[in-house]
């Protein structure tokens, strides 16, 4: 019997934790208790002593995500290793994995020894590796637990040279499986054509450390605008690749054939080119890497997910933004101004701005806001001002504004202790370790 | 005798946690050893096990900036409250304090919790602070501790009305410490007009739990553009409006009065204006906030500081940019692009891009780096280009290139521990409370 997917006993130390001073937000009157007790406590986020701002997960809209995109993957014979750079926290990586997910996959060395300290089994590093210490420490986890599986892209020889004599010099156990990264011309890393995909996969297969398990990519660096026909030709190359590499028989190796693309935008097509049917003997699993999923969001995601707003699915429900951010006016200095304690180290605003949605006066009055829009955030301000000229602006000094944001891999980041809400009642803590 | 201005013992006590796997870049081998220890074993950043991305201070620039600062203002009749939010790291509030700064400025209720975790003696909120949990918490650390000095501001009669009910319904054990901020048409927070900052004065005298103790600005918000006028105008204003006050007799229950200015952009011309000669019998105390001066950068503050590189101040040896960040070359796909393990939770991004400025080769040569620069970054990738087209580009698979980086506040807030080099010396370690 092999090891469980992600170490329960290393989870539950995170609900062993205490709550102090560090955990921004949090009531001070908790601080002390454990994780596990402050979440169960049936704390309100406006009557029991957060202070502002906050950021907040809803707890069914988190559910909804996970189940509905572990579903789809599973009706589409897509495998999911979810992107963990998104949310660097293993109790939802527990959840991914509970629901079917086949891995996690991680962008660095730092983001590997975090799921690596939870015992993650199976991590795709969607990066090339080539960093001696990174590779001599992958030789040392890989030595200390025969049950991890671990993949990595090259995209050059170059690259495949380095791995090899760093992982020779350390003396791995047993050799690491890699996947040619293919890229797209004026995109990121990947190689630029088949051919040279071809020559870094036969030197894979030469490296005797190394040892060729299939082809990636990232579909999502191909711009929006382009269209999805780039896409879809883009995705054929991926199959292209793998058929070829199969043909030179690279993959002897191995029992099946990774094959992974797939960002947060464009999973249905690389579904539907990616589990086409394979030729009769050969092995191939396809893996999509979406793991913005989980939050979903109120900007970037809502309009280009397949899940999102202008939803391409129709056999599937809608992903729903789980994050809302809490923040209060502090300052009413102008008829269409006014300044929210809410700023750059608590929100994304790197894709988009935060979205006023719903407001909460100081007396405790909840609802929808009138039409009102952030403007600007600075290092700890929002501005919030009319949407536009001649409507007023709905808020006093001492109201609390909920807002949508954009792009969860910057928002995910900038808390350690995010609550998890259902209505204003926290019922679960979500710790994070960027 | 009273308190110290920060705790030592607390200090103490982060030289005693242990480094592990939530400390990116830091080697494997060190974890379970405590920070002092870390600190003090001279590790090398390229031969000692360290993973890339990585972002380290320069010990040499670090005490030079902080040695400049603090002496410029001692020789200008400035007290320095340095913004704390820029560092959140109490190590260098430390080294400030020590150097002489007369405070710690904070932005926010959480913020502040660290600084009082670490017991800072004197802190200034830069700020309205309305929010009901936070000021009572705040009346809880006031009785906790008879030398906590605390000052927030106000801007609105309805704000001053909130915190004397928050302050009374907790009953305050003294009156708290209030600055009225003026600010400026089509700027932050600050009330617009001296009239209205009269009535604001008005309203915190007359508080119970209130008292009125000075007036607060940031001329920053002023556009750069506008140029120096306007800045010299407002703070005139403020000058005004701290006379008007007086003249009042709102002061009366203070020893001095507290006039605070001054980001990291125009405090020469704060100190200009603010350390002009007071009224015979009114005792001011003017006070910069001024923050980012401790790394300084090599972006936005290198052009705009009054130490930068178009310095106006002659009395004093320019800043010195003290981050850089160490990233290696991944993937070279294309004669003009590189791409670099550098992303968008590794360093700052929103003004101005990381600058290549060194580079380190896979066999060890170190040296300047030919023109080249970041042309994006995203989560997880930094685009390395040429400078101008037909520049050839300089790296290779496997380089290391290190990077000048713009806006110390949101790259400080990216890293749980930041090594302080001499060379490729690690010195010491700066922990951060974000």
């Amino acid at each position: 019997m092999g090891s469980p997917d992600i170490d329960p006993d290393a989870l539950a130390a995170i609900r062993d934790e205490r709550v102090d001073w560090r955990d921004k937000g949090l009531p001070a009157a908790v601080f002390g208790r454990t994780v596990g007790e402050v979440a169960d406590a049936g704390l309100d986020l406006f009557a029991d002593g957060f202070v502002g701002p906050l950021v907040v997960l809803d707890a069914d809209a988190l559910e909804h995500n996970l189940a509905t995109m572990a579903d789809w993957c599973a009706r589409h014979g897509m495998s999911h290793a979810p992107h963990g750079k998104t949310t660097m926290a293993p109790q939802l990586f527990a959840r991914q994995l509970a629901l079917g997910a086949w891995g996690v996959t991680a962008a660095n060395i730092s983001q590997l020894r975090v799921y690596r300290a939870f015992r993650v089994r199976r991590v795709q590093f969607a990066n090339e590796l080539v960093d001696p210490a990174g590779l001599r420490w992958l030789a040392d986890e890989v030595a200390r637990d025969p049950d991890f599986e671990f993949l990595c892209w090259a995209d050059s020889v170059a690259g495949v040279e380095l791995m090899t004599s760093a992982l020779r010099a350390a003396g791995v156990a047993r050799p690491v499986d890699v996947l040619v990264e293919l890229g797209t011309p004026g995109g990121r890393s990947g190689v630029r054509d088949i051919e040279t995909g071809r020559a870094v996969g036969a030197a894979v297969a030469a490296s005797p450390v190394l040892r060729l398990a299939g082809v990636a990519g990232y579909e999502g660096v191909i711009g929006h605008a382009d269209g999805f026909g780039r896409i879809i030709d883009y995705l054929g190359r991926l199959r292209a690749l793998v058929l070829l590499l199969a043909a030179d028989g690279r993959f002897a190796d191995v029992p099946e054939v990774i094959v992974s693309a797939g960002g947060s935008a464009y999973f249905d097509q690389v579904a539907t080119v990616l589990s086409q049917e394979w030729p009769a003997g050969l092995l191939v699993r396809p893996v999509l890497r979406g793991g913005a999923y989980v939050s979903h969001d109120d900007g970037f995601y809502r309009d280009v997910s397949p899940l999102g707003r202008r939803a391409r699915l129709t056999d599937a429900p809608p992903l729903r933004p789980a994050f809302r951010a809490w923040a209060q006016v502090m300052s009413r200095p102008e008829p269409d101004l006014a300044l929210l304690t809410l700023g750059k180290r608590d929100v994304s605003f790197d894709e988009g701005m935060p979205e006023p949605q719903a407001m909460r006066t100081a007396s405790g009055q909840t609802g929808t806001i009138a039409p009102c829009r952030v403007s600007k955030v600075s290092d700890q301000h929002a501005f919030l001002v009319p949407s536009s000229p001649g409507h007023a602006l709905p808020v006093d000094i001492g109201d609390w504004v909920g807002l949508g944001l954009s792009h969860p891999c910057t928002v995910f980041d900038k808390w350690r202790l995010i609550p998890v809400v259902r209505g204003t009642r926290v019922i679960d803590l979500i710790r994070t370790y960027f």
